[in-house]
């Protein structure tokens, strides 16, 4: 019943997958340890419920220093007319204890030493108040006063902590207050991984074009340890199918499940599918999820006869660790016996239109903030190879198959990744990116504050920001009349909303060529030449702005500029494209043309400003970015990249309406 | 500036915590450690900054398997006027790629090999479709379709991870993605835990009366472990001045902080405060905080003469895990430089009234749960030796100080120590007890629902039903009238809910007394003797009732009963009452006698019947009570308790209303 990248529904996938586990007996905990009652239970698993053996206290304790009496023997005490109780051990009526003592047999009750008058025998007060001959009260004291009784926490025999439960620092204490030494927990379950493929590098090494550095590995390890497993990552295999499939086999020998990376597509190197089923069957090739359809599951039999599951693990590192989540998680929880790791839900908003493939459940990672009061879902990069689509994600929202996508607006369940409490600190900026935003982040990550960018371009920005979708916009738009930045487009985009603009940085912007500039560009006019390929900016961004201002100026028409299509989101897209030879030149600032070791023609100087709805200017949540544009070492730090101007950071420019 | 046992509100403590902790440098990061890019980076925290070392991907490459093109070429294809490319790898126009293979210099897209024919020279189908000598393909591409360029995920120089950041799997794999093979993180902070005292035992010796299991230090261990310091215990100190001292010396000169377990409350054993003042200072001895306050914090000097924070932690186990999470766990967290552990937060209903000391924070341990839409919080034990308080807590309640505490129905912040998904599975059981209900809890657990049960009596527990608190009430209310079991009670106090009585349990009723029944009771004829001593329920309990219609009967009036106002509120605790010999008798259940391995004379058989509104009933939440009711091995375990008949459970008694 193989079936090969005919995906098949998600849940129709868990059903053949549960089918096939449980037919082979590995669908319930794999087994039991018994473990020694200490720290490193921490995180384990109950395996049994814990059913206290002794109470806690065991016996009647004092609950303060003071004297242990009988509640009787007190009647009547007041201060004008106190009680002597004479102090003897063995028969009372009072004795000593320290907090935790046992109460004599005698005893009903506790009388905290600073209520008392400790005496000697002449009745003057005793040089040891802790050791006196007799004691004088004033005041009566009801029976079980400043006793904790037997069993007061704990009572021997009642349930202390169910099965399945994952043990916490208080419950150790607990399991150890009612008597145990060991407890049986579930044991780990092994989890091999292999990472197959030639073109794969291991970390470390410079990976040359067409080599990858081998990651996926240590994503999926970090998975498996962190849901409770034992990962071992083994060493590359090359994309052969006698090697791979003696590493499985290996493996398999020696794990509860073997996770086998890569090779999963249909492509050339797909040795995983034929690997698995000349040593098993292949239950499930291709489920419809996204990204990470090319999922095998299966089963392979060990040299014993017994079966062991494995799962061909897609090679694009989204579908790889959604794959852990999605699948491996989940078995990992039933093997411990313990509950699956529940993820925090909350409803947002989607900010931008999404189209999903009909068939497919649609794994979307979103950014998640809050403005003015409204959860916002905003649509990350999509690509499976964006494994920073993962890192940046707040979370996952599931459009579920058939829904073919949402509209801007749309409700959407978000699986949150972070805490609910982060969300509150997230700082939404749109607009134009600079790199000093990634140093901004930095500084504001050390004052509690998240900075969540989407580079859309500055007009866009500035519409999103109308829209209520962002707390400010970075802009650099040129109003060709003025010769102004960024106030006219303000008046135009944001009407009627009290804006201020602050001040961020002045920036050269110009011509990033290779290194030696072998194709000898000087200005806008060489972009004209039917030998250099142009690399743009896509419509909104202000350096297309001021490129089409410029060329206008020059009387070049667009068509006559060889890539003018050819549009990247960011300055370092564009640096990249100008650096892998892609194109020849690109316009952007100075900062990307070095980051990536590009020559750089500089050509205008101009502002690049933080647009702020004055509601948000003046927030809690945006003091701290205030704040980090005073911070000398940050100012500094900006000062020091290759054509930035700190001499407006921070300076209101305008209030706009 | 030593101040003893003098109180200080927590802010105040803080404040010179920190004052003193700056002044010997121990206020940031302790310091770093490089690590390889591996699996163990999980949880831990980055002391840099990650910047892109390279692109991700570093060269343009192939997204599918295909054949690389110029878009040019393809420009005119269509369906009925296909396009013929030779496959050539050096010049193109054509050239066949897996995915991940680099892009050759030529080609600017990819077209998927599923939409290209393949074909030898003949123009006949290819043998090997991925290395034809040329492909016909009938639609045209556009520029870089189907490629990956370089810097799609990460590109070279941008931020990828701020400081600070606590390493989770898809970050360790961004990391090595963009090209570091080793990362600078926080040193672990190493703690030392010194717990001390002559009355405490080691785990697994059993203790004598007056002899306390030691494991404070288990749980402040796995505190420091979860929150990512490295613990280390010591044996247990006797109270003995010049050991303790040696000991804290011993530890400073190897630790970053120790904390000084037990000996903190100013009782004779009071050595924590001498010792530390004794090796340094002590900063504040005593914080308003309830539980908890007799802590220490103090610092105390090395042989070198660096100093060492140190705080005495409260004996009580309760104050002990509060102080971990109060000092400990932010100390930690400014070493580790990571963001204090949040909690998250939610508004509840208090249940019932609420007394703090007005000087005091209130650290109120509550279970959570909703009911009827709206999320309560009962209060637990507040003793600051029930250490369960803090294993069944939900959350905590902080009332701050000078409120005195709260009305019953106000509105409480809760600091969750579950997952808030958890409590919309609580089924809030409230009533009359039955050790059962542990049994249900565990058979609960295994279908994702959680028992929270408070046990107030029969009858109060129909009270809190009226009022909204609970979704059922264990209750076995006898109407003397009749001879029936809770119908009329049920009619009495919820004269306007429709119910269904479901009946559980047939239980015994009878005595318990020490093995050998040494006082000769028979009866409860019995109870009237002047050398019996009884051990009663609260009233309100079920048992309580039964009792006093008993004794009516009987012409027994209360005051003849000697210790008739000594009250438990479990079956459990009057066993252990029994059994520690502070009464020679008390009214309960076998099984209960069983457990504490007490003699049992039975009475009486009883229903113990669940009282649950018909809107709960009926609720996805309770479904998996009722099927627990129907579970074979439960009612087993059930039936094999003593005294308990299981003929009744799960049956309908009644609809009432």
């Amino acid at each position: 019943m193989s079936v090969y990248l005919h995906d098949v529904p998600l849940p129709e996938a868990q059903e053949r997958w549960e089918t096939a586990l449980k037919r082979i007996g590995r669908w319930g905990v794999l087994g039991v340890e018994i473990l020694a009652v200490d720290e490193h239970l921490l995180g384990r698993v109950l395996a049994e419920p814990i059913w206290a053996r002794i109470s806690s206290p065991h016996y009647h304790a004092a609950a303060m220093d003071g004297f242990a009496v009988r509640a009787l023997d007190t009647e009547g005490a007041m201060p004008t007319q106190p009680v002597i109780l004479l102090c003897e051990r063995e028969a009372g009526p009072a004795y000593y204890l320290d907090t935790g003592d046992s109460l004599p047999a005698w005893a009903d009750a506790v009388i905290p030493i600073e209520n008392v008058e400790p005496l000697d025998e002449d009745g003057r007060p005793a040089d040891n108040p802790r050791d006196p001959r007799q004691i004088r009260i004033r005041a009566a004291v009801v029976p079980w006063s400043h006793v904790r009784p037997i069993g007061e926490d704990i009572v021997a025999t009642q349930l202390v902590l169910p099965a399945g439960h994952v043990l916490r620092p208080v419950d150790i204490g607990a399991i150890a207050a009612c008597g145990h030494s060991q407890v049986k927990v579930s044991r780990r379950p092994r989890v091999a991984i292999l990472p197959t493929g030639s073109e794969l590098v291991e970390i470390g090494k410079t990976p040359q074009a067409g080599e990858i550095i081998e990651f996926n590995s240590l994503v999926l390890a970090s998975q498996v340890t962190e849901w409770g497993g034992e990962a071992k990552r083994y060493p590359i295999t090359p994309d052969d199918f006698d090697q791979i499939r003696r590493r499985v086999q290996e493996a398999a020998d020696d794990h509860d499940l073997v996770l086998l990376n890569a090779g999963s597509s249909a492509g050339a190197e797909d040795f995983s599918a034929k690997v698995i089923a000349s040593l098993g069957e292949v239950l499930v090739h291709g489920v419809a999820v996204r990204p990470g359809h090319p999922v095998i599951l299966g089963v392979v039999y060990r040299q014993d006869g017994c079966g062991v599951p494995i799962i061909g693990v897609p090679g694009y590192p989204v579908s790889a660790a959604l794959t852990g989540e999605i699948f491996v998680e989940p078995l990992l929880a039933r093997w411990l016996g313990r509950p699956p790791v529940e993820a925090f839900t909350v409803e947002a908003t989607l900010t931008r239109k999404v189209t999903s493939p009909p068939g497919d459940d649609d794994y979307l990672r979103v950014a998640v903030g809050r403005v003015k009061g409204k959860l916002l879902a905003a649509p990350l990069a999509r690509g499976a190879g964006v494994i920073t689509s993962l890192v940046r994600a707040d979370g996952l929202a599931i459009l579920p198959r058939g829904s073919q996508g949402l509209p801007a607006g749309a409700t959407v369940s978000v699986r949150l990744y972070r805490h609910p409490a982060e969300l509150e600190r997230t700082i939404f900026v749109i607009g134009s990116h600079d790199m000093t935003l990634d140093l901004l982040a930095q500084y504001l990550a050390e004052r509690r504050r998240r900075l969540a960018s989407a580079n859309v371009g500055s007009q866009a920005g500035l519409v999103a920001l109308r829209r209520g979708e962002a707390h400010l916009a970075g802009s650099h738009l040129l109003d060709p009349q003025s010769g102004e930045y960024n106030l006219s487009a303000v008046r135009q985009y944001l009407p009627d909303v009290a804006v201020v603009v602050v001040g961020f940085l002045g920036r050269q912007q110009g011509l990033m060529v290779p290194r030696g500039n072998p194709k000898g560009i000087f200005s806008l006019q060489d972009l004209a030449r039917p030998d250099v390929i142009f690399v743009n900016r896509q419509r909104g961004a202000g350096t297309r702005v001021l490129l089409d201002y410029q060329l206008a100026l020059l009387g070049i028409a667009p068509q006559q500029v060889r890539g003018y299509n050819q549009e990247e989101y960011t300055h370092l897209a564009v640096a990249a494209a100008v650096a892998s030879g892609r194109a020849d030149c690109g316009l952007g600032i100075a900062a990307a043309a070095q980051a990536l070791d590009l020559d750089f023609i500089p050509l205008h100087q101009e502002h690049y400003d933080l647009v702020v709805p004055k509601e948000f200017y003046e927030s809690d949540l945006l003091a701290p970015l205030w704040a980090v544009l005073e911070d000398l070492t940050f100012r500094q730090a900006v000062a020091g990249l290759p054509g930035y101007d700190i001499s407006r950071m921070g300076k209101i420019v305008a209030e706009v309406n």
